[in-house]
């Protein structure tokens, strides 16, 4: 009888390692690892129970709009209030407004087991924290006092409003405007669209943050200033049930992620309130772009382990041909697929992809929790910002890449909607689109995280490379730990050579600039990498004593062993990275448009 | 006012440049280019008329299965009607059945066009034709009368029934049975998934090619033979309207190609004939297979060609950003995206996947021409069967990354089905996974077609590009020439070492064969860009006489240009698949399933 893998199983022990042996910020939080993974039991729990087995339900049956009322599928909308009234929805957020004050370094974890379990779900969830975030950095003790702790329960849920149909990478074009009408209170007109959850019957109000420009504020991005818009107001008697004049005019269909609703929202002069600083709307939208931005990598995460656990699944159960080292199930008319070394190849690759990522992802939490603290190191924060695009841009594409691997890994059934493969790869796509596309990522890491920075964040990270190179003593990894002093030397290198030609020329960033980007995304996972496997392999070796009650000797061979999958079998992609980011621009940009039209 | 580009416009230039100037085959068939490029405009219209203006409202409507019935989208089914009655069918058809005997290198370019103008449509008259070709090639005459000119009239349409719940891959497991009742009549029994086309109203009749095996014959791949199964018999006057018992008991929900049927199918002591001889139906099945492998390898192209018009067309209408450069339309509040590095990288990928892809898949069609000739070389004809998996399994993984990027361009658009980019993507991504997955063209390409042919065809198709890399005189191409030489060394002592390793396990032909395939077909596109480009600068530099009225020079010039971005911006990802194939299959197989699994 073939072993039957569940739909989904939360990689508790991975991120009981992330925990308790590769975290090591400074965590004056305190709160101990133990205390975190038992939360994380709990979490695994709720989405291993009720997320899970409603996914596939949710993107057959999808939103459903209707005169400007938009109903999510039920059972999406009886997870949501669950998940809201168990207080999920706090795990990060100040006690003072009814939060649990947790750190990011465990609500990243939950970020990423409910893309795992059910993407669309997470989209609501998601988008609140990050209302609550902006309101929190830039909102008066009235907007906090008025909105924050409603939201934190998940009574009533927020979204971003930025794109409108001729801009969404360009927001410097927004048209929507402001106009104050009375003291603090102004009217917002225009229209939104690709708003995330901007209606659904699954709290009872819906606040908007709307980017717009006041009246007589200057052109492009200098010019916007951002708004809270309630959908609906209070009224006379403090009841909040009163409209605004803002609409819901459509939903889109979409390739994928049906049970989220993406809204067409039309502002007709509605009711707003100035968040932050008039025409600095921008840098409070980039306060939370940020932490979006890391919030879409654990996207990236999730979709990895979850076509991973999927592709398994498949390969112990599916038999077809016999291996080629000879038979391996004499009992079956076939072995089952996972003896193919092809079918390793891509099972490998989509597991080096979500723990390598996850093992990246904790660094970035880390680097957050600490960015929130009072006396934060301004060079760990810079960190941060330079790992972000990284983070965003390279594990998005790596999680598709997995998901497209699920596809693979199914053959013919893979196109099937039964299986549930494709679902994976429909309800993914929009993970390099969203919050920045890949490129606009890509233009962020080149040019402003590391060129404008005079490669001071990258410096800082290559040296930790640097670092774990020369103090990696297993012998077992010495030639991995060679590899990467390698790239801690080139890495830098190469962005000085990009910047002294980019200097006379910006083109040439633009060009580089999605090489440089992936190139960066290899080298930073092979840190991360061997640093994972240098922990297993001296806790093998009787030299580091772990946490708790340790780790089975399986789990820690298993990480040395992916570790050389990873360098034999993943990070030789960089090298043509680097052959195409040193190429230059003139093969793109010396062909005309004309001849490209043809 | 932004240039408003048609949905798809057939890239005729590009194809009269193949027919004309890169055509070197031996033409026996002597059909003068002219003569084909005049058919190719009547294609290109109906294809640009009457097939890409339905293929987004075919994804919609999808096909309706009732009650044993299968009605498709009733554009579809009319476009098919007049496809057929237009004699599109017969185009590479013998004139004895009333086909034009026009040759492969016509066809393939017609199989392309039809799949960038309406993939789901495409289906149809492709598994009819293969059915036709495994008539020809196996059929007594008596049954090449009874099925050839309906078929080939498009009266009736064909199907190729392999696949069964438990095997794909792996045909040998193949259950469905035959049991001669009568002289020449057989009961076949069993049940086949994945039928395209299985059952429709398009046609009068669906003429089943069903892969069975023979009471009493051997178990495996040796023991199946493939029997002519049509839907209806002939009944006592001749009419052929008497239900024979097969019956379509379902359709796939799938992932794309909604308007084309999938059907399950079951044979229940269904009345069929042999086709060829007993127990050599997989010898029968194979030489379908590899022309349905040439014909998934068009689609790839069709896909590329699709998604570079996809793209272009926004790339030129939707302003975003000022150039890097400087301000380019200083008219508009921001520059078209075509201005952006990164998008021309993506653009020109695409473009040089589609038109390297269909200069090698012209390549095969004349080897094919050639291979039909009675005195055909058996040089030429390994050299197609080398040529077949690379074909196959490169040009459809580029087509769906082309697909891929379309999506990518239009950012939040690229999810939003109204768009239709990503309907592209999901149309196409089960062309690596049908006619063999791109795992089996690779063991194919590694294991069969080179190995055991101790690399002949390699040294052969190699030879080629060595003379190239000599022959390529223009100053302008000489480190292209150059870096094409080094390929030609190089590609057959990577073969020889991975020979030596395999020798002695086979998992370490498996563990390569991927990277194996992936080198190949960067080495192989190369060979026909710089083929391209050289053929082009000739012309420029009047050192060469274009055909009939020649070629612009803009068109010329992005010939030359284009090979330039494919050299140093595409081809260095070999160097990648080099070191990953040279890895050896340790980090694959060394890991256990326990520890797979967790």
């Amino acid at each position: 009888m073939a072993e039957q893998l569940p739909e989904y199983r939360v990689p508790l022990k991975d991120m009981q390692f992330l925990l308790n042996e590769m975290s090591e910020g400074n965590h004056q939080d305190d709160v101990a690892s133990e205390d975190l993974f038992f939360i994380l039991e709990q979490a695994a729990r709720f989405a291993e129970e009720e997320l899970a087995p409603i996914n596939q339900a949710g993107d057959d049956e999808g939103c459903v709009f209707d005169n400007g009322k938009v109903t999510l599928p039920p059972k999406l909308n009886q997870a949501f209030r669950t998940y809201a009234e168990a207080g999920w929805m706090g795990l990060s957020m100040p006690e003072e407004w009814g939060g649990q004050a947790l750190p990011e370094r465990l609500s990243s974890l939950v970020g990423e087991i409910l893309t795992s379990a059910n993407h669309a779900f997470s989209m609501t969830p998601a988008l609140t924290m990050s209302a609550c975030r902006a309101i929190i950095s830039h909102g008066t003790d009235e907007i906090k006092q008025t909105y924050l702790e409603k939201l934190i329960m998940g009574e009533w849920t927020g979204t971003m409003c930025l794109t409108e149909a001729h801009c969404g990478s360009d927001l410097g074009l927004v048209r929507t405007s402001a106009e104050e009408v009375s003291d603090g209170v102004y009217k917002i007109k225009g229209n939104k669209i690709f708003i995330s959850s901007g209606q659904h019957d699954a709290a009872d109000n819906i606040i908007h943050l709307v980017l717009a420009r006041l009246k007589g504020a200057p052109q492009g991005i200098k010019g916007l200033s951002l708004f809270i818009v309630p959908a609906k107001l209070q009224n006379k008697a403090g009841v909040w049930n009163k409209n605004n004049a803002v609409h819901c005019i459509g939903i889109e269909e979409k390739m994928g992620m049906h049970a989220n609703p993406t809204c067409s929202m039309s502002f007709e002069e509605a009711e707003g309130y100035l968040l932050g600083q008039p025409n600095r709307g921008i840098n409070a939208m980039f306060t939370m772009m940020n932490e979006m931005r890391l919030g879409a990598s654990m996207q990236g995460i999730g979709l990895s382990e979850r076509s991973f656990q999927k592709s398994l699944a498949y390969a112990v159960e599916r038999t077809q041909m016999r291996s080629l080292g000879g038979v391996k199930a004499p009992d079956k008319e076939a072995d089952p697929i996972i003896v193919h070394p092809d079918v390793r190849r891509m099972l490998l690759t989509q597991k080096v992809f979500a723990e390598g990522g996850r093992a990246l992802g904790q660094f970035c939490a880390n680097l957050l929790d600490e960015s929130h603290l009072p006396n934060a190191d301004k060079e760990r924060v810079e960190l941060l910002g330079f790992l972000t695009p990284i983070a965003k841009g390279f594990l998005t594409d790596t999680g598709l890449a997995s998901a497209d691997m699920a596809i693979q890994m199914y053959g013919g059934h893979g196109f099937i909607k039964e299986t549930g493969a494709e679902q994976l790869f429909r309800d993914g796509r929009a993970s390099t689109l969203y919050e920045g596309t890949t490129g606009i990522q890509a233009l962020d890491l080149l040019g402003r995280k590391v060129l404008a920075g005079q490669g001071k964040s990258l410096l800082s990270f290559t040296k930790m490379l640097h670092v774990l190179s020369k103090n990696t003593d297993s012998e077992s990894l010495a030639d991995l730990a060679d590899v990467l002093g390698g790239y801690a030397k080139e890495w830098p290198e190469l962005a000085k050579q990009l910047g002294a030609k980019g200097m006379g020329d910006f083109e040439e960033v633009g060009a580089a600039s999605f090489d440089f980007l992936m190139y960066s995304g290899y080298a930073t996972l092979a840190y991360f990498w061997l640093k994972m496997a240098a922990v297993a392999q001296d806790i093998l070796d009787g030299k580091r004593h772990p946490k708790g009650d340790g780790f089975d000797r399986d789990f820690l061979d298993a990480k040395v062993k992916n570790a050389r999958f990873y360098f034999e079998r993943i990070l030789p992609r960089a090298r043509a990275h680097k052959e195409m980011m040193l190429a230059g621009k003139g093969s793109m940009m010396n062909i005309s448009e004309a001849q490209l039209i043809g």
